[in-house]
């Protein structure tokens, strides 16, 4: 489903993967942002991390071309981080960290998230989530009709996580061993393909 | 074009225009996110403002819950201010307000956002503009392209600005009279429509 350019694939685990550059340390979001930034030169995807949302209470005007904030406080973001353009195609993920090894605990999301999440999916859009289970080494892609889910679940039955056995039965892993870090996009073709065959 | 749930046409002008509820002095900005919430509402877009960029130098905690930040600045945008989904299409767009008579001047954008759409053009995406001239009360739409091509004038012919003469001849006109008062959505239908016919 993944095609590296290098050829090769997340499963050959017998060598060890061939690393372009030391991504150890690295977070998810710095390996989406340099993958964003990949697609984007490489004209494939248009992707852009959203700001952080603040809540500006007072700005200083030291001189008229520098305004400086001096008192804000962080709000709690009503989307989810990214979304882009692809082929005419609206592209919509969250990416999470965990230090879980058996699990995502569902608290990663908000309740607007999802919600978010939900509204692009009713509007067609390609929507899912990338998730790194920092001390498995794994990486998945996991389509938020999952995450919507298991969101129902924990408020009708008091769920709390995704098991990692959904991500393997029903998400993608990669490895990010190639450039783009993220092969979203990859992904993302597989996706148009599911919908286009239904 | 664009139809109004009222029936009432824009270019109705012999009636005055009924307002569902007092508009004047509300920013575009403003009916802009008032119009995204109603096709939120609906279910018939998914779009929302993009937060502020700001870079966060300091942050206080005077308690574990409640982060304040007490240094930031403003920094530029790097994309338009609105983006979304609808029916599967993404949608980007930028607002402009000027209070010019005949024409938008060019400053009114920057560098990266003119950017950016040209490369949601590229993409494949449905990109354009709305602008009100203030003193005029005159509203309208127009394609992404139309500024991207400006801007290049710009650059090679020192163009400043886009007449109002292009607005009328390669936008749309509208008015804000009922709900959503910023119809993006009926013009974004025609563009598709038009896309199609090609």
């Amino acid at each position: 489903m993944i095609k590296y350019p290098t050829g090769q694939g997340s499963n050959k685990s017998s060598q060890k993967p061939q690393t372009i550059f030391g991504r150890r340390g690295m977070s998810l979001e710095k390996m989406i942002n340099l993958s964003n930034q990949y697609y984007l030169n490489s004209e494939i995807a248009v992707v852009h991390k959203k700001p952080t949302p603040v809540q500006i209470v007072k700005v200083d005007y030291p001189n008229r071309s520098h305004a400086r904030i001096t008192e804000a406080y962080f709000r709690q973001p009503s989307t989810t981080d990214y979304n882009g353009v692809y082929q005419g195609y609206y592209l919509d993920f969250e990416a999470k960290e965990t230090t879980r090894v058996n699990y995502l605990p569902l608290d990663n999301f908000h309740q607007h998230q999802v919600q978010h999440m939900a509204s692009c999916v009713k509007q067609k859009g390609i929507c899912f989530v990338i998730v790194s289970f920092v001390n498995l080494n794994r990486f998945f892609f996991l389509p938020a009709t999952i995450v919507i889910k298991y969101w129902e679940q924990q408020k009708r039955q008091g769920r709390k996580s995704i098991p990692v056995s959904t991500f393997e039965k029903r998400g993608f892993e990669f490895q990010p061993n190639s450039l783009p870090l993220i092969p979203y996009i990859e992904y993302v073709k597989s996706l148009i393909q599911l919908k286009q065959k239904r």
